[in-house]
């Protein structure tokens, strides 16, 4: 918990960097929120204000950005993320929520939301009609579905997993799904999209993805290994292929995201749990065993409802 | 040699696909040149002008295209480049080569050239006062400086060879000069390049390059490594930068990129040799020991000039 001043607002919270509540309080200064405004707070909490990325509202790119969790706040503090009942915010790092959407599975958007529609936005990868896929079916992947679905494109989710297909197919509305690890379905669907979302984190091969490709598509990760993947150079060459990243998003492009999950009533997959069920929900987490995010009712206030 | 048509032209040569003369005779349907043109003819000779590339002006990406050499032509014949003293083309696969242009000089630009200016348009890495990173200081390398220096563009080479400052800075014009194997050096460099146009072919590392990118920075690849590189992914995402290739251009960019050569009178370090001198040459290629381009005067014309 950091201290209040006068430029800051109170939030109830629920999850580590994916947080939203109400506000019960306000400095002196803030323009933004009054009390009893539904709001969200995500991945950041400050940053410097005064570098090229912060004048262009991408504050996620600032060297000096403050993360909401495990990072040095400006009062010297460490942050801790929404682990409290409580918390207190720096207003151009709060997000107004849309009344529409539940405060529980609306939580997921200010990460896992904006993780997959920022680099969508940027690389030019939301036009209708376009075909976009999607790796990975987890907290990110899922989400990827969905902002495609809602921008109009054709979507192919990519998975290790052929249980995943009907989830993927008739729960998320995807319009395909391939199973990476059987040549014939990858070599079928061969430089047939315009881009790839990669929200995979372990070591994986990238040259099966490039090769999905269209001629000019971009393969965008957004998942982090810990190692280096193997990048083929032939097959981005020749297709005039790019292969890129982004992290998270700014705070301008969070709001304007949020209020498109509003506008098409888009949230997250989520299973509400009470703070007492943490430790067996990160023994369930580490077997992948969430469908597709854990929400924290820390105050209760979900369960009572 | 290709049996002459109606649409196709004949041209003198001087290179494998780096290509030019002048026309000595015409066909029946040619409409672009006349005898005694100055014509250059580069990577292609033919595409099959219906997908979604030709119809873009992207013949270099078509998945029909014909290579100027050992690729199968229309006829079923094997294409051999430029090793003969005629060379029979359609017109849609000949470049006008600007009047001030020689020849010789002039002949590098229809592969090497072209190489470096066609992805310096395509990621907008051509944007005067913006700085640009060029990787290795031979054929290509060389090239990207001049056209660099001609965008109004900070240039900065980047070498492991420190015999090549001198050149670089004095001869080429570039601003500045790193030595990719000094830690210093290229520490000191962190974060300054808005992009960098990469033509190493051999093995190396990507990660000090990506190092050397501002936030939003592009790391083109216009070397063929054989084996895929390493790509570290957090570098990526948390400066939302990219990786990206390009292989040569399309007939009409080709003619845009001689065009601005001619209009800036840019061209190519060359030795003219005689087709004699070739195995010699051959042997010194090997060893590097050339300045940048080796061009063969098939015809004798420019010895006798």
């Amino acid at each position: 918990m950091k201290k209040g001043t006068s430029s800051h607002i109170y939030t109830l919270d629920c999850g580590r960097h994916e947080i939203v509540g109400v506000v019960t309080e306000v400095g002196s200064k803030v323009e933004k929120f009054k009390v009893g405004d539904k709001v969200g707070v995500g991945c950041l909490v400050g940053a410097c204000h005064t570098c090229d990325s912060c004048t262009k509202d991408l504050e996620n790119y600032c060297p000096k950005m403050i993360l909401t969790y495990s990072t040095i706040y400006d009062d010297g503090t460490i942050t801790y993320g929404g682990y409290s009942d409580m918390m207190v915010a720096n207003e151009r790092y709060v997000i107004r929520f849309p009344e529409n959407l539940p405060l529980d599975a609306g939580a997921p958007l200010l990460c896992a939301g904006i993780t997959v529609y920022s680099p969508m936005k940027y690389y030019g990868l939301s036009e209708p009609g376009t075909h976009l896929g999607v790796v990975g079916l987890g907290g990110l992947g899922h989400m990827a579905v969905k902002f495609a679905k809602a921008f109009g494109m054709k979507v192919t989710v990519i998975s290790t997993s052929p249980s995943k297909e009907k989830e993927a197919i008739e729960h998320l509305g995807a319009d395909s799904f391939l199973i990476s690890r059987d040549p014939k379905q990858m070599q079928a669907a061969k430089g047939t999209m315009d881009g790839i979302i990669d929200t995979v984190s372990a070591h994986h091969s990238l040259l099966p993805l490039i090769d999905l490709l269209k001629t000019h598509g971009k393969l965008i990760l957004v998942g982090a290994p810990a190692k280096p993947l193997e990048l083929p150079v032939f097959p981005l060459l020749f297709g005039r292929k790019i292969v890129g990243g982004t992290a998270f998003g700014g705070m301008k492009e969070t709001q304007e995201m949020i209020d498109f999950a509003g506008k098409h009533n888009i949230t997250a997959e989520v299973e509400v749990i009470p703070m007492d069920y943490i430790n067996t929900a990160m023994e369930r987490l580490l077997k992948s065993d969430v469908r597709y995010r854990f929400v924290i009712d820390i105050a209760n206030t979900l369960t009572a409802a």
